[in-house]
């Protein structure tokens, strides 16, 4: 783990870099308009925590609401177990005996469930409950449109349930059902129509285990491009929302205005102008991802990147003046999830001043 | 930092995963043939660490023949030094008086020296070394046609040489020359093309400064796309190569047969097999680099990589037989810089056995 790039009470312009801000009054605004905008709909918000990867964004949601959060990796859920989070539902499927074991020992601890698409897999999460002597729920991921992980909604994710719903060492915990695909679709109508299409199948099966007997303590699913969509559809009773607190680039570009502010800046300095018409600052895409599309640099729109290398971000001086060398300029990420993976600690700031440092307890945090 | 994968003794299939694993036997005969190939030329070997981020593998480079190791931040070579590699070149400019500070205070336990393309640079190094009561190496970077960062060849450059070299503070390290979009051009003769230019632009300013009376004891660049030929120009001296030692999909597309064999893996897991014709594996772009295209599948060719979403990689079955659920698959990175960045720990293999464990030490020292 790094040395935070800053240190409490100094200005912004101090900060050492890259560093991952955070925009304080930004960031709060973003939780409270979510908890305000789920309150009416009766869903409730499991954030995230792969976007945030620390047990104090996540206790700051609960605060706000949430039931508790989700993660991907067994790793994530440690972390925010540690760290005092008390429902934790790993979203996906978990692969391998010894990640079982690690996740049957952690409901000592905690409220803890998973994800399965397959009975092999079952089979593995029963093995490892009876062997810790725990009982662990085990929610049946439905494809929902996505095509990547998940069984077809109605009859066989219901074989699968029942299969759970047998186990002594098991709990049948509901259906995951995200679409994750859907969250970037550009047109309202495409993410409507996507969702729509989930909720169908989601309430479908629903039905199909209400008829077998079967109630489903969650329906999870969605994200900051939908959440509204599930959350009005009366299926789904959590939602997995985690970018809404951070936004980025790509997102901005699903809705004009978002409903969330940009609260999340990778803080870069100027290292070059020797090249002219440019401007190379010191972070590139191993210090801000780029899958999702280059960075903008937050208030100079006449600041392009045209390029980020390893160590580089390269900008094209198109409009306005031209950054002088050792200037801080704030980049707005294209995708937040990743960039804070690359970095060690969160540098909070507010009215110029920072004002908090947290660590992204589980960077990294991957098996 | 997270806990390493894997135990010392424990055979391949058992390592945890995600997990950065690497061939032993292929990343020894990478070292070994790299000296080999730089031995009869002359030039020597100053191999880049921002690859590796790590003070053992440098170690094992310099019993090989190399004088010290590249960098790109301070950090990294803070790790270096304290890990006992005695001579490191920051192979860019360094932006701020805190970065500058802990530059010069390192250089009580190695030679360390740094770029700069501006005469305020210069003078912000200049007041570090003073502060410091030390001296300070700076080598000029001239922009041999990466666009990115360095001042023209010739008389710029001069200039700023006999800026630094009338410094109390301050020896002029000669020229850094590097021409990292040059790497990944596809046809050799565009490499030698470009490389033919940058090493005509440095000639022709080395003897301008000769002319003033200036030696430089570095003309430094080149990559693993194209060390042969600054190598053979007569006018380089170092070589910044650091991909070599681990190679990646995108540098294997550049020879055929590649010089160097493939010896860094990312180890993942079939985590889903529920959708008809795709594997999903549990690494995605948070595990294994994007940025220079998707992984492959080490001797797989009949599996596709037609994805990579932060925490999933998902795999089309095109040919053969599908890998079973649980079953690991080695991912050749498509880049192998950002990949290792991602990770905390080699784990390194022989024979199907873990022989050890090196962490990723300058994982994350971005500033």
């Amino acid at each position: 783990m790094q040395p935070p790039p800053a240190e409490p009470g100094m200005r912004e312009e101090e900060v050492d870099t890259p560093a991952l801000l955070l925009d304080l009054d930004a960031f709060e605004h973003n939780l409270d308009r979510m908890a305000a905008l789920l309150e009416p709909t009766g869903a409730r918000l499991r954030a995230h925590a792969k976007t945030h990867k620390s047990p104090v964004i996540a206790r700051m949601q609960m605060a706000r609401g949430a039931v508790g959060q989700c993660v991907q990796k067994v790793a994530e859920a440690e972390v925010l177990a540690w760290g005092g989070v008390p429902d934790i539902l790993v979203s996906n499927e978990v692969a391998g005996a010894r990640k079982l074991a690690r996740l049957a020992a952690l409901t000592r601890i905690a409220r803890v469930a998973v994800c399965a698409d397959d009975p092999g897999q079952v089979a593995a999460v029963e093995a490892a409950a009876e062997a810790a002597g725990v009982r662990l729920d085990v929610l049946v991921e439905i494809d929902v449109g996505a095509g990547r992980c998940g069984v077809e909604p109605g009859p066989p994710a219901v074989a699968l349930a029942e299969r759970i719903a047998a186990s002594r060492h098991l709990r049948f915990g509901g259906l995951q059902a995200y679409h994750g695909s859907a969250q970037h679709r550009r047109a309202p109508a495409e993410r409507e129509g996507a969702i729509a299409a989930a909720a169908e199948g989601a309430r479908r099966t629903v039905e199909q285990l209400r008829q077998r007997g079967l109630e489903c303590p969650i329906v999870g699913g969605a994200g900051t491009g939908t959440f509204a969509l599930e959350a009005g559809s009366g299926v789904f009773t959590e939602i997995q929302a985690g970018s809404y607190a951070f936004m980025d680039a790509d997102y901005a570009r699903n809705e004009a205005p978002p409903p969330f502010r940009q609260s999340l800046f990778v803080l870069a300095t100027v290292m070059s102008r020797a090249v002219a018409g440019m401007a190379v600052v010191d972070a590139g895409h191993k210090a801000v991802a780029v899958d999702s599309g280059l960075p903008l640099v937050w208030g100079r729109p006449g600041l392009r990147c045209v390029g980020a290398s390893d160590e580089h971000g390269s900008f094209r001086v198109e409009d306005g003046e031209a950054p002088a060398l050792g200037e801080k300029l704030r980049l707005v990420p294209g995708h937040c999830d990743p960039t804070v993976d690359r970095h060690d600690w969160y540098v909070g700031v507010r009215n110029g001043r920072v004002e908090c440092l947290w660590p992204v307890a589980a960077r990294g945090a991957m098996f």
